[in-house]
C-alpha cells in the first residue's frame, strides 16, 4: 500500500502574518506522516512592489508579471516568504527545504501565450520532477514550494500557487496516496458567502456547473475547484477546501468526482 | 579513492552582471566532475536597500544587518540572485539546486555575540549538514549556496559568502577530494596591487604573516586567506585564489600550508 502524503496550499494572508503563520505551522506539524507545503505571497509582493514604485496590475485576480514584477515576486516568494517559513519549520523540528520550480527542475513550465491578455512572465506547468520530490519526501524531508517555475531556457516564470499545489499533487499521486488541502479565508465553499456556517460539505463534479450557474461559486473559487477536479481525475485521493485555522480538524468542503 | 569536488565562490560583482555571469557559468560548466557554487550579492543588496530607503552600514567591509537589512539580503541573495543563477545553470544542462543554510539545515549558525561592534543578524557557522549536500552531489546535483544561515530557532542570519564556501569545503573534505576556488576581481594575490602581472603563484602559511606585516596582503584578503588555511588544515586538498575570468585556466594564487 502507498504511503500517505498531505499537500497543503496556503495563501499569502496566512503566511504573511506572524501570528497566523505560527498557528499554521503548529497545525502543520501536528499532521502525521509525509507532508508538502505550497505557499503564496501575493500581498507581500504587492506591498514590496509599491515600496519600489512598481505598479501591480491584475486581470481577473491574476497578476500581470512584467520584468520588474518578476524580480519582485522572485525576491518575495523565493526569498523572504519561503526562507522564513523554512526557518520556522526547522525550529519546529520539521526538516523543510524551500524550492522553486527551477531547483532540480522541480517544475518546468512554458510562458503563457498572449491571447486576449499578455500576462507577461507567467508560466503554465508542463512537467514536474516527481522523482526528486518523492526522493526527498521518502528521506523525511518536507518540501516547501514557492510559486515560481522556469522554462528550462534560463527564464523564471510566475505561476499561481493553487496550480503549483494541484500539479505537485497529480505528479506525486502515482507514488503516494495524496490528500490535497487548499486553505483560504473561508471555512470551505459556502452556500451563502456571508454565512460561515453554510459550508457545503461535499461538492461533486455533477453539482459544480449548477452552483457556478446559480452564482454560488464564483471568482477565484472556480479555478480552485477546477484544479481540484483535475487532481482527482489524475489519481489524487481526496481534495479538501478549508480555512487554515481549521486545518487541525480536517473540516471544510470535500471535492468529489 | 575519493571523488573530486570543486567548490567555487564568486563575489557579487560577477553574478550581478549578465555578461560576466554568462561567462562564469560557461566556465563553470566546463569544469569536469562534481561541483558546488557559492555566491555573494552584496552590491545588489546595497542597491535594493537604497531603493527601499534602507541605509547600508559597513564596518571593516562587513555589513551591519539589522532587521530591515536582513529582509533585503534574504530577498536578494536567496531570491533574486540565487534563483536566476539556478535557472541559468538549468538552461546549461546543469542540475542545480539553490539552497540557503536553513534548507535541510544545511548550515546552522549562531548570532554573532556583540563585542566592539553589533553586527546584528549575522551568523557564525556552527555546523554543516554535509551528509545532505554529499547525497545531492552523488546524485549529480550541483548545490548553489546563498550566503544565509539560520540559528535553528527560526531566525535567518546573514553569513559571509567566503565563510560559507570555506565551511562547506571543510565539511565535505571527509567525503570528497575538495578543491576550493575563491574568485574575486584580481587574477590572484598580487605583490603589487597595481600590477596584475605580479600574482604570487604559491602563498604558504609560513610567508603569510610577513606579507601581512609588509602591507602586501591587507583588507578583505586577510580573512579570505585565513579561511583558506583553515580549510587546508581541515583536509581540503587545495585552495586557489583567482579571478572568475581565469577560471578556465586554473591559474592564480595557490594557498599552501
Amino acid at each position: 500500500m502507498k504511503q500517505s502524503l498531505v499537500i497543503i496550499k496556503v495563501g499569502g494572508k496566512i503566511v504573511e502574518d506572524a501570528g497566523s503563520l505560527d498557528r499554521l505551522l503548529k497545525d502543520f506539524k501536528a499532521i502525521p506522516g509525509n507532508k508538502l507545503l505550497v505557499h503564496g505571497g501575493g500581498r507581500s509582493a504587492t506591498a514590496m512592489a509599491g515600496r519600489l514604485g512598481i505598479e501591480s496590475r491584475m486581470v481577473d485576480g491574476r497578476r500581470i508579471t512584467d520584468s520588474d514584477m518578476l524580480d519582485v515576486v522572485t525576491m518575495v516568494y523565493a526569498g523572504l516568504v519561503n526562507k522564513n517559513i523554512v526557518a520556522k519549520l526547522q525550529a519546529c523540528g520539521i526538516n523543510a527545504i524551500g524550492l522553486t520550480g527551477t531547483d532540480c527542475n522541480v517544475m518546468l513550465s512554458e510562458k503563457r501565450p498572449v491571447k486576449d491578455v499578455d500576462y507577461g512572465f507567467v508560466g503554465d506547468v508542463k512537467s514536474v520532477n516527481a522523482a526528486f520530490l518523492a526522493g526527498l519526501i521518502e528521506q523525511g524531508v518536507v518540501p516547501v514550494l514557492a510559486p515560481l517555475t522556469h522554462d528550462g531556457k534560463g527564464q523564471l516564470l510566475n505561476t499561481n500557487a493553487d496550480t503549483i499545489a494541484g500539479e505537485a499533487a497529480k505528479a506525486l499521486a502515482s507514488t503516494f496516496r495524496v490528500t490535497l488541502i487548499y486553505c483560504f479565508e473561508k471555512p470551505g465553499v459556502l452556500m451563502d458567502e456571508n454565512d460561515e456556517n453554510s459550508v457545503i460539505p461535499y461538492l461533486s463534479y455533477y453539482d459544480f456547473p449548477r452552483l457556478v450557474q446559480e452564482g454560488i461559486i464564483s471568482g477565484g473559487m472556480i479555478p480552485k475547484i477546477q484544479n481540484a477536479f483535475e487532481a482527482l481525475q489524475a489519481g489524487v485521493s481526496s481534495v479538501l477546501i478549508t480555512k487554515a485555522e481549521a486545518l487541525d480538524k480536517f473540516t471544510g468542503t470535500t471535492i468529489a468526482l
